[in-house]
């Protein structure tokens, strides 16, 4: 098992991705193939006492600008850290790829250079979420900000094959994102899509409300892009600032700071639950070969997790059992 | 100043209806106007000691249906309390409306009864919610699943006279939900409605990350009735479940219960920073009379201060304002 990691791609990249495929390398038997400037990763783990066993440079010195379009990364991009290590998937040199770097990018990559499962309209990126009844999985959350019905079917299939096999969720409970639980209710985006949805292979709930999403109602909440991707912010946003409040209300008098002592570990054990860095990356589903994208802010857990989460996906040969769904579906599809 | 109530929608209605009306009666000054079925109105107040004084009944057996489209409002429900509340205001015999009743039959009957201002191409729904650093608008929060992007600079601009009127906010700033804070960000939708509101007279201050909302970096959010109804109930539901799980904490330990009556006054006041009830109804923008969908579970405070929402839009003739500012954008049109 040989995973590909951009050593270049996150706001803390080389030094928090080295420790992280230190710790992988270690902890999970994994093998690296690290992307990116060989002198600065051998200097930066030489300063940090990272051990590179394990794992083998794939030298170049481009990193991925931030600033252009996601497209330049198949043009004037193609020779940067995040570039090759989709390459090396692509060749069979990996049988996984993990980057921090840009969302877009690495979609365009796993869109064009490790290329679509037969019959997958657009790959799609789903993140898994703390709620309170349990965790679950949204679809997509960025990568297509204009869908179509049929691409928010294959969204529900993709993501309950993940969930089977990576997640270990026995037959994922799957619901449409909507303003209402009523089969009549939302845009014709998601009427038409319901109808497919509830046609599909797939344990289909009906939809989602989204004053119900925290609660963890269902195992994945299926929406187009630009909703999931307003969604997932907000989530994150809502406990973010609400916890800042709390921290701040407990920090404001005397009573309250003894509060605090008291609490401080059932606290802590509340916030650790909406600690992103445990869940891992957001897979990109629906190309050949496992994409996980990690949080562009990772730390070496994260990026730790996110390579756990490329070495399941790739073990439990996740992109192969899409690949029978697609197909499912498609022949379904021809006979009607 | 004479406010049409809808006495018989909403979860608690009658009776909190009425108890809200008698608050509103006593402590604004205002006058109402109460539709439905005055026997049941008058032991309602008569077993519950509410003083009718000040309000008027229209009488109707009739309430609307909520199992019904919401467009039955204008067919077989037009005798509804709710459709005699619209059509009151319409002519002239109540200066606004409040119901908390079905939220669609609302936007029919403010549509159709008492009918668009010249130029508006969709009334929408704008919700205020508490934000750590200030209240904010969202809007629209459900009336047009949905939209064009003229109809998101309307809702720019309604959404800027209605802070300035009601809210009391100089200069409101105005902002666009969108996947980033970039101008080249978003769907086609947000793509054009960008540079609609640039060209509008507010104060647009670009787009707004989702995880930005809940820190209240603006005054309104604007954006489409689906992707802003999925906004403002995950934000009441990321609140509700957190502050749910925050109390289950303090119940667990007896050391954390000690911190809950140590913490308990500070605890209270953050929790009714997020209380509905006190920042009163939504209203429905763009139509030729106030109208304030208040909650559909609203208790008595919640109608009164829906009732004084509705006044103050009243006494600032909001809708006289809002009428010259589409005038304005249109002449504007017509000279290019």
């Amino acid at each position: 098992m040989r995973i590909a990691v951009d050593a270049f791609g996150g706001d803390n990249a080389p030094l928090a991705v080295l420790k992280g495929a230190e710790m992988a390398v270690r902890e999970l038997g994994v093998s690296i193939l690290l992307t990116g400037d060989e002198q600065k990763i051998k200097e930066c783990a030489e300063e940090n006492k990272i051990s590179l066993e394990g794992m083998e440079i794939l030298h170049t010195e481009e990193v991925f600008d931030m600033h252009t379009a996601p497209t330049e990364l198949i043009k004037s991009q193609k020779n940067t850290s995040l570039a090759l290590a989709m390459k090396a998937a692509a060749d069979g040199d990996a049988d996984a790829v993990v980057s921090a770097g840009s969302t877009g990018a690495i979609i365009v990559g796993a869109t064009f250079i490790i290329k679509r499962i037969k019959g997958v309209k657009r790959p799609a990126l789903g993140t898994v979420v703390p709620g309170k009844n349990r965790r679950f999985m949204i679809m997509d959350v960025g990568a297509n900000a204009e869908c179509r019905p049929e691409m928010l079917q294959q969204f529900g299939i993709m993501s309950s094959v993940y969930l089977k096999n990576v997640e270990g969720v026995e037959n994922p409970e799957i619901a449409l994102l909507n303003i209402g639980t009523e089969d009549t209710k939302g845009d014709t985006l998601r009427l038409e899509a319901y109808k497919l949805l509830q046609e599909s292979p797939i344990n289909f709930v009906g939809n989602v409300e989204a004053r119900d999403v925290p609660k963890g109602v269902c195992d994945a909440v299926i929406t187009d892009g630009f909703t999931g991707n307003i969604t997932l912010k907000l989530y994150e946003g809502v406990a973010g600032t609400l916890m800042k409040m709390i921290k701040e209300m407990f920090m404001s008098t005397l009573k309250t700071k003894i509060a605090a002592l008291l609490a401080k570990k059932k606290m802590y054990s509340l916030k650790s639950m909406f600690d992103y860095s445990a869940i891992g990356g957001a897979p990109v589903l629906g190309v050949k070969k496992p994409v996980i994208k990690a949080h562009g802010s990772s730390n070496a857990v994260a990026i730790k997790n996110a390579i756990r989460q490329a070495a399941i996906c790739a073990e439990t040969k996740i992109c192969e059992t899409m690949a029978d769904g697609m197909a499912q579906i498609q022949s379904a599809d021809e006979k009607e």
